[in-house]
């Protein structure tokens, strides 16, 4: 294949992380030293929605210093930045043989700034944002590389050993849950704590919960994830059990435990709700549990929902998953330039001591397909999760970043 | 006075903070280094309540190392361990006239242990206990310094400039705040973020979420604090103007707003709500607004209670915060081994670059006056605070400490 020679763009989507900005210096760095085949890199605002309003920022300029080299300060204040810098947004494309005119015109897009390399960073919907562009411009007469490249906070994408900004998350909820446990260890009275972790169907950050273990350190007492069908009697004896070894409980669930019927917890214990306006009402999980332990134990309780900050909670990132985020995306712009196309850029781990390479992978294979935690990570019981799914995670958590702070605060790269 | 030989007696109270720690090391060093007068200090589990239980830790033992000598390294783990690692309590003492057999009995357990010593660490509530003892000790024929130690991540405590533990708490609090105004600013679709912040009577941790602007870097559109009565019309209007200007709205809000015949948001917004089981449900003050928001406006809203992790995020303390920590608590037993007795230490701040110095102050003064955010500190129209508040909080954030990780996890110190 024939090596594209042309201006590049790259655009972030889906949810906000604590590494998708590192992933984004990635690909910038990559850009900016493959300055033979990128002549220069666009950054799309707001995904390809901007895109299509032309909304794009010049990355290029914007990430060389006066002397005309790379600036290295603000890349790494760029890695440090929690949420998509670029600016996110969650369009779905159109089946490009339903909607030609759609494609059409993106093509005219591409030729009106002579892009010919194109980099989408997100997860399962980037990856079909990505496969579809692929898949249109199969028999179209342009010539353009298509790079997806991995990040969710979830770690749910298929074709990858795990996600960027998985591990970053997972480090920020086994450091809060400690942090909560030792807040909860100071009371003698009997006391039920219920953190509510992100993870609509994968199960991968409320598992995280439970790393303190493997290095002998306080964890919650039970961990729900959203594969295994939740029921809110078994969830009470757990409660009961756990208050007969010790006052103080501590209890990690996934937002999305939902019964064997499908329904979520925060559906099934309050039916019955209605506001002020007569509306029916909808809590959390972590809120519905909470009221379920109040009314059928009746000790103290409360539930925490560790919320928007558990995805982009940057001051606490892991060194090993910014250092792959960082990588993911300089090596998809290498592939690109060595001739890629269609693919999304996986992480492979190898066999004993880990290590991670980058490897080019069919996005084909890939879009639209979730990798939930295996039913053999979760232990018999349904309340726990394995070592096995521990050592896993584990790599992921390591290593401290050294943040800038100015002020007292977590300084952050602003991209107007 | 004559100088007291004998055993000292330390314990923590109220709620648990992120400093508290750094203070119990103060002392211990203090102690420690003081063996001339201490001959050995106690730590109290549960604070009084442990202490009536007789469940006493050796600290002397504990943080000396095999050679003989102060064990740093654990002192240092301590400082960076969030929420008191002795335990903590809620007692309060009966009244010293009302009830002089309780006295009798501390008395009793102080000699059996010969304490001649006590430094009680906390906020309100343990100041109260420290001036019921001083006032019962002044007519009791039994020698004993009481010191007090502040500690109370709400900065309401009167006779000192702020509290040790607030400076931490305000630093997770604009951190994670700048991280939230970052995740909001990902999409175009106007959305309004609440972020409920701890105070139920003062507003100082909720002031600090407007730290960002005293560096010109982004902050949340308006702030509420419980110091001025709150309008859910004046409220929804502010949304409505600021929703005008950008389409990411991102609110600070005290958890104990309340309207001016004082009821608190969460209750007003949905006095009609029940649950299942007929209850009346009290939602959160943030959950309130969203849902006000929600019906009232109608955009994209959603609400964020940062919860006990704003008081236990250890791994973000303030550098300056734990340095005067520790200051407080290593000069109180200084103070104490002078012959002080009665006093709570306090902080004074000089006038010009700051700086901080310790001074025991009489604690009948202290105890039980609660220090709220001056109007004058808040702008005219109520819904944010000035320049001047935030410069007064601005050096308590100030630096980061090196925090000890191990398995890429903060490393705390647990003491059974």
């Amino acid at each position: 294949m024939k090596i594209l020679q042309g201006a590049a763009l790259v655009g972030q989507s889906g949810g906000p992380t604590a590494a998708i900005n590192a992933t984004l210096s990635g690909v910038i760095r990559g850009a900016l030293e493959n300055a033979g085949a990128i002549t220069k890199l666009y950054g799309m605002k707001n995904g390809i929605e901007g895109f299509l309003e032309e909304r794009l920022v010049d990355l290029s300029g914007l990430f060389h210093n006066a002397d005309g080299q790379i600036d290295m300060d603000k890349l790494e204040l760029l890695c440090q930045t929690p949420a998509a810098a670029l600016g996110s947004c969650r369009k779905k494309l159109p089946n490009p043989q339903e909607d030609k005119a759609f494609f059409e015109n993106l093509i005219q897009l591409f030729q009106k700034y002579d892009i010919h390399y194109f980099f989408y960073i997100g997860g399962n919907d980037s990856m079909d944002t990505v496969a579809k562009l692929t898949a249109y411009l199969q028999d179209a007469e342009y010539d353009m590389c298509v790079m997806g490249v991995p990040k969710t906070i979830d770690n749910d994408l298929a074709g990858t050993d795990h996600t960027p900004g998985f591990g970053s998350a997972a480090k920020y909820i086994a450091a809060t849950v400690s942090e909560i446990i030792r807040d909860c260890a100071v009371y003698t009275v009997p006391a039920v704590t219920i953190v509510e972790i992100m993870g609509r169907d994968a199960g991968w950050l409320t598992a995280s919960a439970g790393l303190p273990t493997l290095t002998g350190r306080p964890a919650p007492d039970y961990i729900y994830l959203p594969e295994v069908p939740f029921s809110i009697d078994a969830f009470l004896e757990d409660v009961r059990r756990a208050l007969a070894r010790h006052p103080n409980v501590v209890i990690a669930v996934s937002e999305g435990v939902r019964d064997k019927e499908g329904h979520y917890a925060g559906e099934s214990a309050q039916s019955g709700v209605t506001d002020a306006f007569g509306h029916r009402y909808l809590s959390g999980t972590g809120k519905a549990l909470e009221m379920a332990v109040k009314e059928k134990i009746g000790c103290k309780v409360r539930s925490v929902e560790l919320n928007i900050s558990q995805r982009c909670g940057a001051h606490i990132q892991s060194a090993v998953d910014i250092q792959e985020s960082i990588g993911v995306g300089k090596s998809a712009v290498e592939a690109a330039v060595a001739g890629k196309t269609g693919c999304m850029m996986a992480m492979e781990r190898a066999e004993g001591e880990y290590t991670i390479s980058f490897v080019p992978k069919e996005i084909s294979g890939i879009a639209n397909a979730v990798r939930s935690v295996p039913r053999d990570m979760i232990i018999p019981e349904g309340n726990n999760v394995t070592d096995t799914c521990l050592t896993y995670i584990f790599p992921l958590i390591q290593g401290e970043c050294t943040q800038k702070y100015v002020d007292g605060l977590p300084a952050h790269l602003i991209i107007e």
